[in-house]
């Protein structure tokens, strides 16, 4: 108890712990020894005076021997990828790139989150999926990525427990939105979970954690450095979040969209990141490729329907079905009509993010149960031309008086012009 | 959950929430609906941002509405007044006072806190007394204000839950040091406890919370204020802390020295700090008199050995007894010698608090228990001078091993030198 004020007090005041320190207060935690509350004041510390580099890597590496940890690349002998992004709206692209990079011939193993958000995370994408399990065991993890190439399934209680306790107390405590905190917690699982290379997806704008490009470079680079310091290769994206990614933001309509993207037939934004995202991991991987070489495979393999086939093996070898017609549809469906002619000028990614939250996508609290169906399909984005009362976006929804609440947030959601908006492309930068 | 993490990031933005907000983040945590884990991110917020004057008035009223409030005046017909300390090395202040006041026909009722320090609070003084009985029920206490002048008791569950639940927090949190925090904490138990007039001694330097005059000044303006919004008369003393109050530090040791003085045989900075707070005390009261007199009867009382019979009084009423001889005394004393001929030119107190702490006489942490019967009594003070080899204090110890570790620790507080330093008065101001 002592120690732990002592430390919470230091870090309040300005001082660097050492690693020793830091894994005290971490280990301690996930062992029940230190409670709730000092953690709580020590996060908000942090969010006031921040961690050094070595501090974060301190938090890091006690977070990742909290638990157990995977060695994928000595379990395969094969260099395993993964990828992981911040979060946005609309955001299905690991379900898009698993199965792309996976029939390219690269082993691809992901642990998943939750999230609180405006739709679900990965997970609850893949649970509007009937019968899909994202609790395997370790051994199963292993077997499916060794077997199918391919496996993203929930963090289970071996790996990295302390960041989950602390995530979840973060997340009451108003101290999420801390770069170092986010930092530690994205690279403990990611190296815990034991992929040899990352693509990290950083996303910056409206919709996402990281509304600048400065901040967004900050966090970039610190999850590169505790990476490198960890023995991994990590490249960082930093990619467009001022309007949703794609079309679809609500879970069974983005996992169309991912498999849609997977056999070619895409949003143009979202095929395009899915693709960037993939030849990085293809040139990371052992393969040997270049960018131009891994461009070309990855557009055969989605070309070929290598891709979508390999889509199906995988969502069966979890318990799935590859039969797009289980996923359930929202009882009622409402057309978002343009009021005007002319051309989307900007499209908020949060408005249109809440919308779907209201609408039943996402969580307000830990507690709230998913509505998988439900959701928005964005048909216009920035710089699409529209006529007046053409169809700028679809509402799917449990009843009639939430779809009604619905269409008009996503019409507030759109600001229409006369002339085109500047150009913004999806893939801002890459940081390696 | 949501309203309290939306609360703490508001407070952590800087925002000014609303006195209905703070009472249900504060109420709710009394409830036990908001949990530890949350206050602990708010006080750590606060800690960093502050509170307005108007958040830390509706702290302290949330605080007051947590639990039962008592109302002295109306229940005896008089005007009660209490004193208090923020704190330091060596005060036994309030144990003086109250017989003083009271032998003076003025009722002082008064509620204290345990304290983690150096020494105990006044409770652990109170309690080096055999029988002295701090747990009154409400009307116990009552009672004896009416019938004897005068209660000095514990914190009751009753009163300001609130308060001592968050302040068990705080400790253990580092969000013990905040301002605002502190003023609120203290007058809702002044406030709650049913005062009407009511001197504050703020303590100013080394062995004190406030270090600086400033900081001392700030305090004491917000709990003037505070005091004011309920409706109470309120003066505050800033007094000097940076050597310890009178000579004796430990609780036993400090009861002898609060008797002595009570008899008009206390140490000269101590008596004058005692007086200066009686006067305040008697000039605030229903008695209608002005500072002259004030004075006058102060001297009065204590000359008289009308003090000292209301002492004796007061400790029989509440099941202790007067007999000196049974406070208990520490087996071991060693003398601190000059090591040269000189004067004190300073005597820290934080260095003689430690030195006493490490004896035994007061808290590491909140489950430690107190050794009554050691301390040190610092027998020269800053400004007098010794011959080499002549007493300058004496360590009361429980053995020979921490009994020497003392005498080192005390005399490393001391600094000898050639010239006397500059005057420093006990009473360096008053604010009201």
């Amino acid at each position: 108890m002592i120690r732990a004020a002592e430390l919470i007090q230091r870090k309040r005041d300005g001082a660097e712990l050492a690693p020793e320190e830091i894994g005290e207060l971490i280990l301690g935690y996930a062992r029940g020894e230190v409670p709730d509350y000092q953690l709580a004041a020590f996060c908000m510390a942090v969010y006031f005076r921040g961690l050094s580099p070595r501090e974060t890597y301190a938090l890091t590496d006690a977070m990742i021997r909290s638990g157990d940890t995977i060695d994928l690349g000595g379990a395969l002998g094969r260099k395993v990828v993964d990828k992981h992004s911040t979060g946005g709206v609309g955001d299905k692209t690991s379900l898009a790139v698993g199965p792309i990079v996976a029939a390219c011939g690269v082993p691809f193993g992901k642990m998943s989150g939750r999230g609180l958000g405006h739709t679900g995370g990965t997970l609850d994408k893949l649970e509007s999926i009937p019968g899909f399990r994202i609790e395997l065991t370790l051994d199963e993890f292993v077997s499916q990525v060794r077997d199918v190439g391919l496996a993203i399934i929930g963090q289970t209680a071996e790996l990295v427990p302390a960041d989950k306790a602390l995530y979840g107390l973060r997340d009451v405590t108003a101290t999420v939105d801390q770069l170092s905190l986010i930092a530690a917690s994205i690279m403990s699982k990611k190296i815990a979970a034991g992929a040899q290379a990352i693509v990290l997806d950083v996303k910056v704008g409206d919709g996402a954690f990281m509304k600048t490009l400065d901040d967004a470079r900050r966090l970039a680079e610190a999850m590169l450095s505790l990476g490198e310091q960890a023995g991994r290769q990590v490249v960082c994206l930093l990619t467009d979040m001022e309007q949703p990614l794609g079309a679809a933001v609500g879970n069974a309509l983005e996992v169309r969209e991912a498999r849609a993207t997977v056999r070619g037939e895409g949003p143009p934004d979202f095929t395009q990141l899915v693709h960037d995202a993939c030849l990085r991991l293809l040139t990371l991987s052992d393969l040997g490729i270049d960018e131009a070489e891994a461009r070309r495979r990855v557009a055969e393999a989605v070309a070929s329907g290598a891709a979508e086939a390999t889509w199906c093996r995988w969502l069966e070898a979890q318990g799935g079905t590859a039969d797009e017609d289980v996923l359930e549809r929202a009882p009622v469906v409402r057309t978002v009509e343009s009021p005007r002619e002319g051309v989307v000028t900007r499209l908020g990614a949060i408005a249109v993010g809440n919308a779907a939250l209201h609408l039943g996508a996402g969580r307000q609290t830990k507690s709230d149960t998913i509505d998988h169906a439900v959701g928005v399909v964005c048909l216009r984005k920035r710089g699409d031309g529209v006529e007046r009362g053409e169809t700028l976006a679809e509402v799917h929804a449990r009843d009639d008086a939430s779809a009604a609440e619905a269409v008009d947030a996503v019409l507030a959601a759109y600001e229409l012009g006369d002339t085109p908006p500047p150009e913004r492309r999806i893939l801002i930068e890459v940081v390696s």
